[in-house]
C-alpha cells in the first residue's frame, strides 16, 4: 500500500442511515480535499407509509453531494441484500453510472432488481466470493464474513494509505446462523492487530440489554409451536430471512403440513435463494389455489406483511379479501417478526381483525423465541468493540438517539475517540483527531409515481393540505368588455356536502363572494388574470373559512373569450 | 326498589370504547324490549392525528342509535374528567338534551367545555358529591370512590330491578394516591355481598404484569431526580392529573426552582383544581415571559405535549420556536408519562429533536418511577374480581385483543360468565344468561372544521386520494354551436413540477388529451355537460396515469355560454 502524501485525508460521510434507522448511503473519501476519491457503501431505500407519505412507495437518500463528484467515484459496494441496503440502486445508480460490487446472493437480488428498471445490460455488477478481496484506487477492501438476519452479510475492512476502517454493515454474533459460517473472529483479532483505525458500526439495538439469540433457538421454537397447533396455520417472517424461511419449511415437515408461500416477495427470495443453492433440503412448496383442496391440519401458508402493509397477503388474509387463503376460528397466526417502529398501529389493526375473527394470535411478546432480531444488543456491541478495539468509533444505522446512546456505550468501553454523525457531516477519520469537518446538502427524495421527487417539494406541502382542508376551484369566462359571461362556478373536493341543503347554500355564497370579489376589480385589473384569480382566490377562501372552518386549497381558472 | 315486570330486560350497550382505547360511549338499558330506558355512562373523544386523519382534530363516537332513543334516555352520567369520558359532552349533547350528572372537579371541566360550545346555560348540570347518590327512573346509581390518574374518579354502582351493575369506569389501586381518598373497598366488599350481576370493566393494562404503582412513588422518584439536574428542567406530564401537577411543583420547590406552567391545558386543569379547592399549598407559579430572568439552575417549566402533539408547547420547544422557553446543551426534559400507542414516532422525533439540540433526557424508559399508569395491571385486576366477585365480566375500554384477554382472566378467575362486546353490541344481562342479542349501528364521527363528518364520508376519501394522487381541474367554455370556444385548460395541485420543461409539456399532452375527447364527442354527447366533464375526465386521467403514474383526482369544469 502506498504512503499517504501529505495533503491526504481519509473521511467518511453518511447521506442516509446516520439520523434514521433504514436508507443507509455511506461514502468513503480518499485523497487531498480538492481531489478526493470516493467509494460508496450500500445505497438503500426506506419504505413510504400511506399515512405519513401518501402516495409515495419509496423513499430515497438525496445523493446531490455524490452526484456532483460523480467522476471521482469508483465503484458502489454492496454489503448485504436488505432493501436498506440496495435498494435505492435501480433508482440512482444512473445518476453515476459506476461499478457496482456484490457477493453472489445480493448479486442475484440485486440482478431481479436491475432488470426491473431496465437496467440490466447496463450496470457493470461484478460478483465477488466471499471473504473475498477488492481494489479500488487507494481502497484495499476485505469482504469479512459476520452473520444478521439474511445471507451473505459481510461487513467491510477498507484499507487506505491512513489506515483501516472496519465497517460492520449490519451484523449479531449468532453462533448457529442454520445458513452461512460464523462470524469470522479470526479476521477480526488479526484486523486488531493490524490496528483499526475507525469502526462505522451499526447501531440499531444499542438500547437491548443481552444478545440477540440465535436462528437455531429460533428453529427449535417454532417447529415446536406448530406442532402444538390444530386448525390451520400461517407464518409471517420477512422473505429476505432465508434461514427463518427454511425453519418454517422445516417446521412445516414435522409438524406434517405441506407448505404454501404467500406473497410476491415471499417467492421472489425463495425462488433466489435456490438459484444460489440455498434450500435444498426443503420440503416442496404448493401453489396458493391447491391449498384449499388439503386439510386444514396439513397446511402451512408462510405470508408476507409482518409489518401490516396493507397491500401484502397478510393484511388481505386479515380483511378477508385473499383470493385463496383464509383464515377462521381454531386457525393460528404466528408472527415470527419484530414489531418495526412506525408500524405499531398497523400491526396492532391487523391483530384486531384476526382476533375479530377468532383466530389465534402467538408474537415474540408471548412466544420469545419464535424470534430473534438480526442486529447487535448491547453485550455483542461490547464484543465487536473487544475484538475489534478500533481507535475511533462512528455509530450509524440508527436515529439520533441510538447514534448518541451508543458514542455513550464505546466512550465507556475506553474507545479513544467516538463521533455520531448526522446526514451530511463529513467526518474527517485521518490525519489527526477525526472531527467534522464540514457539512455537505443531505436530506430524502420520494418516488412519486414515476418522478423522483425532493421531500419538501411544494406538490407534498399541496397534497398535505388537501388532506387536511380539501380543495375548491372557481371557473369563470370574461368576455371583450372585461365582463363575466359566464361562472363563477364552484367545484369542491374534500369537504362534506353530508347535509345536501346546506351545502348547495354554502356553494351558493362562494359564487356570490367569487362575484363580489371581480365586480371589486378596477378596470385594469380585471384585465390581468394574476390580479382576477388572486381576488376570487382570496374572497372563496375567506368564505370557506366563515362557512366551513376549512382552509381549503382555492385555485381559479380565468377563460377569456 | 320495585320488582321487574315479566317482560323486563336489563341491557348494556358500549358505542364506544370496545374496541378502542378512547372515546368511551356507554348505555345502559331496562325495560321490555320496545320502551327501554335508558343512561348513557361517559361520552369521550378521541383525538385525530395529522397523519391517520388529517384536518380532523376530534373523533366522537356515533350515537345515532341513542338519538333514535332520544325520548328514554333519562341522564348523561360522567365517571370523571378525562377527555375520553367527557369530550364529546359539547358536540353531542344538542342531540339527546338531557340532564348531565357529575362529581364537582370533573362538573368544572365541563362547565368550560360547555362555555366553548355557547351551552353553558342551556345543559342542565348536577353537581353530585363524591360517594353521592342518584336515582334516574328505574337505575339508583352510587358514586363509588376509587383511585385513577385524575381527581375525582368514580365507579358508578348501578342497581335496578334486575340486578347490579358495577361499572368501574378507569381506575387503579393507588394505596396512596396523594389527591382524593383511597379506594372505598368497603363499599366494593358490600357490593359483592349484595350480590354484583355485572361487573363492566377497564382492560387498558390487561397485558400488564404486576401492579401499576403509587403517585406517592412517582413523588419520592421525580423529586430526587429532579434535585439531580443542573441546567434548565422542563417536565412533561398530562395537565389533568393533578396529583402529578402537584408533585412536579413541590419537587421543583424541592430542588430550589420556581415552576412555570406551560401550555394552555396546563394553566385551565391548574385553575379547574383551584377552584375546587386542590393544590393550595403548592409554591407560586410565574408566567413564561418572567421565567427568561431566572437563572438555569432554579426554573422548571411543566410542559403539556408528552405526546409529541406538534401544536403543544414542548414540540414547539423541541424545534426550537417556542416564544418563551427554550432549551439546550446542559438541560433536561423529564417524560412523567407513558407513551400512548400510535403516538410512538412523534415521539420519537421529539426526542430527536432534543437530543440534537443536547438537551439531555429522561423517560420511565430509564427511571421507572418518574410515571406510573392509571390503569390496572393484572394483579390489580384479580383484586377488584375477588373484591366485586360479579356473576358477568364485560371488558370494555381496550382494542380486541385486550377484550379478549380480560375475558380469559375472568374466566380464569372462575367468573361465571364473560362476554367481550364491540362497540354496538346490544348485551342483555338479564334476565337468563348474558347474550349478545342485537347489533345496532355504530361507528366514529369526525369533528371537520365546523362539520360534524361521519367517518366514511365521501369527502374524507377523496382528501386521502388528494393527499396520494394530486388533483387536475380542467375547465372548457362551450359556445352556442357546441364548439370548444375557450380552453380547455389544466390546472394540477400536488404533483411536482421539479423539471418545469418537462412540467409544461406534460401540460400540453393533458391538454391535448381533453381536447382530443372533446372532438370525439357525437353532437348530442356535447350537449351533454355530464358526457362531454366524463370524457375529458376520463381522457386526462389516463393521459397523467401514462406521464407521471400517478392516479389524481380529475374535475372538469364546463361553461356555457
Amino acid at each position: 500500500m502506498s504512503k499517504p502524501k501529505p495533503d491526504d485525508e481519509l473521511v467518511f460521510l453518511p447521506l442516509g442511515g446516520a439520523g434514521e434507522i433504514g436508507m443507509n448511503l455511506n461514502a468513503y473519501g480518499y485523497g487531498p480535499p480538492d481531489a478526493r476519491q470516493w467509494i460508496i457503501v450500500d445505497i438503500g431505500v426506506t419504505f413510504g407509509r400511506e399515512e405519513t407519505t401518501p402516495g409515495i412507495e419509496l423513499i430515497l437518500p438525496d445523493p446531490a453531494f455524490l452526484e456532483e463528484e460523480r467522476d471521482n467515484i469508483l465503484a458502489i459496494v454492496l454489503t448485504h441484500a436488505h432493501e436498506d441496503h440496495i435498494g435505492a440502486l435501480g433508482w440512482l445508480w444512473p445518476r453515476f453510472k459506476v461499478p457496482v460490487y456484490a457477493t453472489p446472493f445480493t448479486a442475484a437480488l440485486v440482478r431481479e432488481k436491475l432488470r426491473e428498471h431496465g437496467l440490466l445490460d447496463k450496470v457493470p455488477l461484478t460478483e465477488i466470493p466471499l471473504k473475498g478481496q477488492l481494489t479500488l484506487g487507494p481502497f484495499d477492501i476485505d469482504f469479512v464474513t459476520l452473520t444478521h438476519s439474511i445471507p451473505e452479510p459481510n461487513g467491510l475492512a477498507i484499507r487506505t494509505p491512513l489506515g483501516l476502517i472496519w465497517h460492520t454493515g449490519d451484523w449479531k454474533i449468532d453462533p448457529d446462523p442454520l445458513i452461512g459460517e460464523t462470524t469470522d473472529v479470526a479476521k477480526l483479532r488479526a484486523m486488531a492487530d493490524e490496528g483499526v483505525l475507525a469502526m462505522v458500526c451499526d447501531s440499531t439495538n444499542v438500547f437491548v440489554e443481552g444478545t440477540a439469540g440465535s436462528e437455531a433457538e429460533v428453529r427449535l421454537k417454532l417447529t415446536e409451536v406448530i406442532k402444538k397447533c390444530t386448525g390451520r396455520v400461517a407464518v409471517t417472517a420477512f422473505a429476505s430471512n432465508v434461514a427463518r424461511v427454511e425453519t418454517a419449511l422445516y417446521a412445516a415437515r414435522a409438524a406434517g403440513r405441506t407448505p404454501c408461500l404467500v406473497g410476491r416477495s415471499m417467492i421472489r427470495i425463495y425462488n433466489a435463494a435456490k438459484s444460489v443453492g440455498l434450500l435444498q433440503d426443503t420440503p416442496e412448496v404448493i401453489d396458493e389455489d391447491e391449498a384449499g383442496s388439503l386439510p386444514d391440519a396439513n397446511i402451512l401458508f408462510l405470508c408476507t406483511g409482518s409489518q401490516g402493509e396493507p397491500r401484502a397477503a397478510l393484511s388481505r388474509i386479515a380483511r378477508g379479501d385473499h383470493r385463496n387463503v383464509a383464515l377462521r376460528q381454531g386457525d393460528t397466526v404466528i408472527f415470527s417478526s419484530r414489531v418495526i417502529p412506525g408500524n405499531e398501529q398497523a400491526i396492532h389493526t391487523l391483530h384486531n381483525q384476526f382476533l375479530e375473527r377468532g383466530v389465534e394470535l402467538i408474537t415474540a411478546d408471548q412466544e420469545h423465541l419464535i424470534h430473534v432480531s438480526g442486529h447487535p444488543a448491547r453485550d455483542e456491541l461490547k464484543q465487536m468493540y473487544a475484538w475489534a478495539r478500533p481507535r475511533i468509533a462512528i455509530p450509524v444505522h440508527g436515529e439520533q438517539r441510538h447514534i448518541r446512546e451508543h458514542v455513550k456505550l464505546a466512550l465507556e468501553l475506553q474507545v479513544p475517540e467516538a463521533i455520531g454523525p448526522q446526514n451530511g457531516d463529513l467526518v474527517r477519520l485521518a490525519p489527526g483527531v477525526a472531527a467534522i469537518i464540514d457539512e455537505v446538502p443531505s436530506g430524502r427524495l420520494y418516488v412519486d409515481g414515476a418522478n423522483i421527487v425532493p421531500a419538501e417539494d411544494e406538490a407534498l406541502k399541496d397534497r398535505r393540505r388537501l388532506a387536511s382542508e380539501g380543495a375548491i376551484h372557481v371557473t369563470l369566462a370574461i368576455g371583450a368588455k372585461n365582463a363575466i359571461v359566464a361562472g363563477p362556478t364552484i367545484s369542491v373536493r374534500g369537504i362534506s356536502m353530508a347535509d345536501e341543503e346546506d351545502f348547495e347554500l354554502a356553494l351558493e355564497e362562494l359564487q356570490d363572494a367569487a362575484e363580489a370579489a371581480f365586480q371589486r376589480l378596477k378596470r385594469d385589473e380585471r384585465e390581468d388574470d394574476d390580479a382576477v384569480e388572486g381576488a376570487l382566490m382570496r374572497a372563496v377562501r375567506k368564505a370557506a373559512q366563515t362557512l366551513w372552518r376549512k382552509r381549503p386549497l382555492v385555485d381559479v381558472s380565468v377563460l377569456r373569450l
